[in-house]
């Protein structure tokens, strides 16, 4: 049985009359778009026009909704009640889906962005809030949980459809957390290190830690970015390396977990 | 036959901790209320609770799109490239229709807000791009127009439905604009005249102008207002008028015109 | 000696069409104002007409920064770098002294708004932070700090103009920290009461606490709300408490301690 | 008695992650920039990176106020009553003066910005409204004006300290409005004959118009751009330019006229 694997980014992230990221570039290469919702980054013409390109190209349109501070990119923690939470998650998630039905397409799947992001990956309640909101818009949507994090448990204790993302650019630790940036080869910088190393974690079935420690599990994407010329190299050949390996690129299924 | 009738208000137009209307007075009036988007008023809580109160009282819900001027409440005129409000009245349509869904209910119409109203009332290649734009994501919606302008006519020519709207407290030209609010007797303050007045427009089938010439129109709703204890009470006027008139109140068909 | 002892209360909270407050009824009582700067309350216009009023009443003013945060009004925490939290308060500082300068009047204190006056209070770095960031400024500025906490120690530290604070309705655990809101009798509501506690204090030149331990301070002002009807009674009854007692109600004077 | 005269360039409008301009680049070349002050474009953070960057390098630092209209980045007229108008550039005045005052430096000039600048350039009322509230905060402050417009009237009615400036690669009408953009050769894209351009209106003492008629003024500051590659090229050849031809570039005295 041959392999699959999908290759998402974050994009729109423009507002305005200012650019951010190399979108045109980067949907050469993945088969997902993770697109801003006007919140953290991106407004109505950005989204507008980076659904329009990805349809165009073939490539799934992802809610990518974040905490209300645009100036801190949605990358400042905010302390928010579930309520608030949960309507945060569904007004992104609404608007992206009229952008995309304008667009003649849809949105397939959520992944939460930046802060928001990284306190739902340790808060399994906080995940939960998130998605439930979500689904109840969309029941069917494919929920892109980091893998091995309180955000798969979080989408396996729901049933819903998921997809495990692991990052094609970051060590992992034994507990398949990201090692601490600050530390020595906590990022890839390596284009041909991070196709290796991406290919043998599909090919493995499993995130290949640091340590050396195997940690079994489904591999449904891989996290790229495109907002640096280096960036881009490595997601190039993090695609060139999977497909040499004989690893087709295609959206994730999203089958539950 | 029986004649009907809607009632419309705006409503959701608070914002954080600022509270703006009497939502739930207005509520016990309308049977069509008109939700902020969380762009020149109200936000993703404010949109939540008011579309879960308006729903638990079977008030039709609609998305009531403004331009992006917070400090200005859409008020203050903007000049955007057709495209950008193309966008800006999907994005805010399809966030309402995320909230309502999340609160078990849908969006049935839309209705442009203040400046964005006025100016696409006046001028029907204006109004003709946002309903467009609405409709490309949400095809059955019905757009409320305001009867005899503009906003009628693009609505018109769209073919979709539509619900044609006059003013409770309100005079009126006899082109069917309004007359100037600098000018005596422009805004009715009497609630036993703004109620007889609906009355016998519903049953004339016609805006009755200030000169006492008649306007035939279809007459789908009566937009209300409940931002003043007076406004409050002109509309419960209107309601017990029309009701001792044997006029059944309930959500406009939204047939084509 | 006749004692004296200033008046504070937060104003000009209002934002675009939205009013909070009864600023106009709060000017009778207090000696001075904190004026939200534009960014988690307040705007430009709203800044201009609250100095206007508390000018020609004599009134000293105060900026009163917060969270870039408008929705939450300033009350949810956030984290910004050391530095960005000197330009935030920086920012504001100047906003307000323009808009004070353009009034006929200039800015006598600063006092931090909600979540990062609380932050503030507990981590005498942060306060640190801000309150030099304002001083480079305006070196004359008088610091108002929450008596007691660690703003006290990071005015007192800096060796700048500072002027303490109490509390007219809330009670005080025996480290001078707030009683928290969920216990009971945390939060005054009866006018009387508090009006004698805080003549108690003023007099006592110490905190009361709840199980009547005695905390020494300087007392050079004290808080007081509008933004309720209650809140109001309150406050004139602290003001009629202090001048039954012939206590002087004055702007303090703000020397450091 | 040799010839003087000022370069200046809007700067700091990159917003939180977002950059734009070269700002490093054109701070070798400009004498004066006009700092962008966190409504239309700009934040505090950026605000003091470039005001510290600028004092550095003695480039004498304007503010830069617009519209508060930050996805249309000050682009997009808006109408705003006289008294807004006047708080919204003295709000901007004042943060621009405190992040000045913070970095060690001062705020010499006032430019409007994008459509403000636009609207006050064909409105002389306009004009006279923003000036007279940014001298309200700041009597010493040089007013930067497009020479020959309604901006200019407004300046020297009010007796204010004035700098006139005209545009390295614009062509002008002969009665100083700028050619419209649409127009062939409207936009000067050669760098050389941009240079050549500004030396021949900086010795005649006037702006000289597509028709070759000559419209005399006094030019005290050339607007140069950053934005693109070949902006910072012209910029670079207007300096150069004027270098060789022994005209000392130096902040404008900003004298009345």
């Amino acid at each position: 049985m041959a392999a699959t694997v999908d290759l998402n980014a974050d994009m729109g992230e423009s507002f305005g009359p200012w650019v951010m990221g190399q979108d045109a570039d980067v949907l050469e290469v993945v088969t997902s778009a993770n697109v801003a919702c006007g919140v953290h980054a991106g407004d109505w013409d950005v989204m507008a026009a980076t659904m329009a390109a990805a349809a165009a190209r073939g490539v799934g349109i992802g809610a990518h909704p974040g905490f209300p501070d645009l100036q801190g990119f949605g990358r400042r923690r905010m302390h928010l009640p579930d309520q608030s939470l949960a309507h945060l998650v569904q007004y992104q998630l609404g608007a992206a889906q009229a952008m995309a039905r304008a667009a003649g397409t849809q949105v397939r799947h959520l992944k939460l962005h930046g802060a928001l992001a990284n306190m739902a990956a340790a808060d399994q309640h906080m995940a939960t809030v998130c998605y439930k909101a979500a689904l109840k818009v969309a029941p069917d949507l494919v929920i892109m949980v980091m893998a091995g994090t309180r955000q798969q448990d979080a989408a396996q204790a729901l049933g819903c459809n998921l997809a495990c993302e692991i990052f094609a650019d970051r060590a992992y630790n034994a507990d398949a957390s990201l090692v601490d940036r600050s530390r020595p080869g906590a990022v890839i910088h390596d284009p041909d290190l991070a196709g290796r190393r991406v290919v043998q974690m599909v090919e493995a079935g499993a995130i290949l830690a640091e340590d050396g420690s195997r940690i079994p599990t489904r591999i449904d994407t891989i996290c790229l970015h495109g907002d640096t010329p280096e960036a881009l190299e490595i997601a190039r050949s993090v695609r060139s390396g999977l497909e040499a390996a004989g690893i087709t690129l295609q959206q994730f299924p999203g089958a539950p977990l």
